[in-house]
């Protein structure tokens, strides 16, 4: 068995545009996530239970990252929540200025919070700052226990990981202990939920998590 | 609602090795696929149960393509079938000349099929032709039915879809007829297998339809 390694290339014009949005978001008193996964893991479920919590007390937007079409934003409108469609037409992830320009789109008044759901990927959007507080990675337990491995990086740059589809378990091979060693052995800090969209198990946590973390103005 | 869309760029140079690679595997009489799937859909595990089916009778090979770890190589390795893991380092696809070059690695006489297992992602790796037959893609129940829809590139490109982790689909929101539907409303010559890794459904129709794609010598 042999073994081939390549070097990466780092982007870096991203990362001033990201830092416009960064300083744009705290001017606004904003609490702004970047919420990242594979494709299926449950992205926009997650987003739609988070909305139902706590769309009452917290005036929120949505930005929504697809590679084609607005379904994820249409399924994000019908709950009443501002949102907007980015569609990259073949883009595997979204970049700084993509959430610039859709941000002056978003009509909505003294915004607290802001998701921003990136394109289905758990590789490349890993690189790309947006200018979010914080990075928010989804596993879900379908994908099997070795990802946090296999896909580093985006567990790396993450600050919170949020295990999903956790009424799957007893149907598949896939350890949640396994998941969180494999996870906090890349990245120590990583703070964890454990969450089903299905069940609403683990919502009120992640909801009470994002609360605790909103700007006082 | 706003929509915003952006053009992307398209890669060239690749395409000229790519070229040269299937010269190469058509002159040694060799039959390649280039898996694709999104991380988690159970790739590794459909090599795993092809080559159980096929290596008594098929002379086979594979080259593993992951961000980090050779863990899918060495999984490969226990079952005593040629396999080369090629590490990207971070890159979210492979490209024809990494393909080239761990093929010369490849220490394997008389080869009859080669799968070539892409690194986990439903967007880049539609982009970069390897040089192989064809392009196999699979989706797994468990990342809902709308994902032809949402990464239509990638199943534009493929011949042959599998619908994997059919077992579990009494326990998830996701119906394989809408899968298929959604799949051939975008390429309606798609080939079509439904295989569970856990039961062995599907499995020797798939092996079937290997079969009778290689080359006569």
């Amino acid at each position: 068995m042999g073994v081939l390694t390549v070097e990466r290339k780092i982007l870096q014009k991203n990362d001033v545009i990201a830092a416009e949005n960064r300083a744009m978001f705290l001017q606004l008193g904003l609490f702004t996530i970047n919420l990242l996964s594979s494709p299926g893991s449950g992205k926009t479920s997650l987003v739609e239970k988070t909305i139902e919590v706590l769309k009452e007390k917290v005036n929120m937007a949505v930005i929504e990252g697809d590679v084609q079409t607005d379904l994820d934003a249409r399924r994000i409108e019908k709950l009443g929540v501002p949102v907007i469609q980015i569609v990259t037409n073949g883009g595997c992830h979204l970049e700084a200025n993509l959430v610039h320009e859709s941000f002056k789109n978003l009509i909505a008044d003294h915004l607290q919070f802001l998701i921003i759901e990136n394109v289905g990927n758990l590789v490349c959007p890993a690189s790309y700052d947006l200018g979010e507080d914080c990075k928010v990675v989804l596993v879900s337990t379908t994908e099997g226990d070795d990802k946090p491995l296999k896909y580093p990086a985006m567990f790396i740059k993450a600050k919170v990981m949020i295990i999903n589809k956790i009424d799957l378990v007893p149907y598949v091979n896939c350890k949640p202990d396994v998941i969180e060693q494999n996870a906090l052995s890349i990245n120590p800090d990583l703070k964890i939920f454990r969450t089903s969209c299905t069940t609403g198990e683990g919502i009120q946590e992640w909801c009470g998590w994002i609360n605790s973390n909103l700007r006082v103005r």
